[in-house]
């Protein structure tokens, strides 16, 4: 799957997502335009949901709300009785916005703010992912000052095995992120947390990565987490109430990816779980997928604007859009399937180059794609957009950032307003 | 050059800007904090128009905008002299605000759009960059419709000669940019130009390229420009009143930076331009600086929290910025010189990894620095953070963005104050 759900053509040949004609969208929301279907979300967020129910009931699943939040996806996500983990004080601040239900939230990173954990108590979030020792100590300290305790997971790194050709676990070791096993460092980081005031040891966690296209690192994931949790209950009695391997599910771009089934994916993890738990323990199974649950759920829409041919060498198309709303080709040589919106696909194709409209040579969104002419006016669609594109965005050049509507049974509303010249000026004193 | 002049420690062991304590600075405006001197971007501005006013009096010179714009810097280079380079409707409305001359302003970019040309026009801004046919197309439409004229300028791209080895020409034919002159199409948009209403046909640029630090390629840009200009005078009888080199005068970064000295440009871009007019004719040359004007100018402060050392692999100190503030390092892989800021930088050097507090492992800013050990509350500093850090910052993983003090004789004044959670759920209707 690349475009959400029940995506198709109408009979003007416009793209119809959501049963909303995406010309119309345009027409009312203006260009650029991102829009995310309902449906899509929540057949993501059930995905994992029904196979985790089928296999093993006692589970948790958290929506990583960087890959991209507003209120209307905190909503949908919360709805499907989802969680969220949330990276700092601003992503709290938007749940309680959402009236999300809080002792849903997580609140990972490798370094929050004093203020923040504050934030996150008096919120009532439900757990603190401690990410190093240095975060144990000062998300206890600030949990004692305020009498109260915080229920606290260890991220660990699985770290280095005699698998070194793993490139996935060796970049884990030397990572910002997590407490290493093979260091002796997580072991401290329970003995800590066991003496310490304040804290409350729930579980332990480990992400290892993000678009994991297999389904073997989790197997070892969650033998690791297994692993290392007997180990400590061998020592120190300690029983984790919770396991996580994480999220980092691979969603499908263009044509050529594989992708990730989430249910094939699921049902690995229950099943190394639950062959690798000691009799008579079910301890909470939690997940936390981002990417997968918005990323083929959006989609961008730029019109076109100037068009520019150097014989013999390439036709650039100039969108309205580019770097500023989407980073993501400049940073990582993304791709994305693209199509023209607003017309039947007919005629030739030909390769061209889809610009961007920000002053920067490296401002290219889409090179080198297959398309018929493109025309001034045309509306492009380009699928997959849902994960890490605004969530990055930027006001590069002093771009004004996109609106976002969530469409549902032919209906849209507005999640995200486009930002204007005033919101622009509104952090300059005296403008 | 690179921390801004007459930067320095005081009895304290604190870094002093701008006669200002930046641990004062911290202490008022927050952490983390942008700071950039007056005295820096004034001495920058000059090195411009000294040098050109001695060797070539019929000059302009523009900051390009787009490297970091705000009323102050705004207000300084205005003072200095200097017009604005600016790429959207955005960076015009910040001019606007700004009270600048709007006549001192040009409006480049691939992809202009109307309503931003119609900004540009009632708001009285000097002249159009034009970037390709189409663009030209909608200038004089625009204008027509208003019926005034646009003063617009051709951006060549100077295009393939003999030397195909000329990674930087060979690269600007194959751009978004400009009107390639050896397809015929720079010619095309003269012949469109001077038969449009609309618009009247002022004179030539090219812009070769960003951290260039050698003079022949400027030299070379301006025999090309020139070159170009006779070729339209025999044929057409068209005379330019202005011709621009552009910008891209290399900055130092790091102490391995060579750095291009701007007396030197400059100078070697005059003699060229001196050398290769026709007697009896001398029109404007103008510059177009930005990233020279600012970079050394500013000065990035981080707070120091989490500390994590991996045994024999790496040690990780996370700031309270990242990735969010400053996307360069994992952009373009850029380096910076960083130092202690609020004590004596005495003691042992160790090569530590400065992390960002973002979610993403690519979210490290200053890789393998040698550095004092460095303690949960340091601040740190990074030089020549003034150009394309803020101008690209995002609000990733819903970070709020820095404040941005100015500092001139011991004085600090706010330019752009830290963002607050209200901003950031201002754009979520029903937030």
């Amino acid at each position: 799957m690349i475009y959400p759900l029940d995506t198709h053509r109408n009979e003007a040949g416009h793209l119809v997502i959501g049963g909303c004609d995406v010309v119309d969208l345009v027409q009312e929301f203006g260009s650029p335009l991102y829009v995310y279907d309902e449906a899509t979300i929540r057949a993501m967020c059930r995905s994992y949901v029904d196979v985790l129910a089928e296999n093993y009931p006692n589970f948790s699943v958290t929506y990583a709300g960087k890959a991209y939040i507003d209120l209307a996806v905190l909503r949908i996500v919360a709805d499907e009785g989802f969680g969220l983990d949330a990276v700092s004080g601003g992503e709290i601040q938007c749940a309680v916005a959402a009236e999300f239900p809080m002792e849903r939230v997580i609140f990972h990173g490798n370094n929050k703010l004093p203020d923040e954990i504050e934030l996150g108590l008096s919120a009532g979030i439900g757990r603190f992912m401690v990410d190093g020792l240095d975060d144990l100590r000062l998300i206890s300290q600030v949990a004692s000052d305020r009498q109260t305790t915080a229920n606290v997971m260890l991220r660990l790194t699985p770290g280095i095995s005699a698998h070194t050709h793993d490139y996935i676990r060796t970049g884990a070791l030397d990572s910002k992120f997590g407490l290493p096993i093979s260091t002796g460092q997580a072991e401290e980081a329970v003995r800590l947390a066991l003496e310490s005031s304040g804290v409350s040891l729930i579980g332990y966690h480990a992400h290892i990565g993000s678009q994991i296209f297999d389904t073997e690192p989790y197997a070892q994931t969650v033998e690791v987490l297994l692993g290392f949790a007997e180990q400590m209950h061998d020592k120190y009695g300690v029983c984790p109430e919770v396991l996580s391997p994480g999220g980092g599910c691979g969603v499908q771009y263009v044509e050529e990816d594989d992708g990730l089934e989430i249910e094939r994916l699921v049902k690995v993890i229950c099943r190394t779980f639950k062959d690798g738990l000691p009799a008579g323990v079910e301890p909470e199974l939690a997940l936390e997928p981002g990417r997968s649950i918005v990323a083929n759920a959006g989609v961008a829409l730029y019109s076109v604007g100037t068009l520019k041919e150097i014989p013999g060498i390439r036709k650039y198309v100039a969108v309205d859009g580019g770097m500023a709303d989407n980073i993501r080709p400049a940073l990582y040589g993304s791709e994305y399937k693209v199509d023209i919106a607003s017309r039947e696909a007919d005629g030739e194709c030909s390769t061209v180059t889809i610009a961007g409209r920000y002053c920067e040579s490296g401002d290219i969104l889409f090179k080198d794609v297959s398309l018929p002419e493109l025309r001034n006016g045309d509306i492009v669609a380009a699928a997959t957009s849902g994960a890490y594109n605004l969530a990055m965005s930027s006001n590069y050049n002093m771009a004004l950032r996109p609106a976002v509507v969530f469409v549902k049974d032919g209906q849209a509303t507005l999640s995200r307003r486009r930002e204007t010249y005033d919101d622009l000026l509104a952090v300059f004193p005296g403008a």
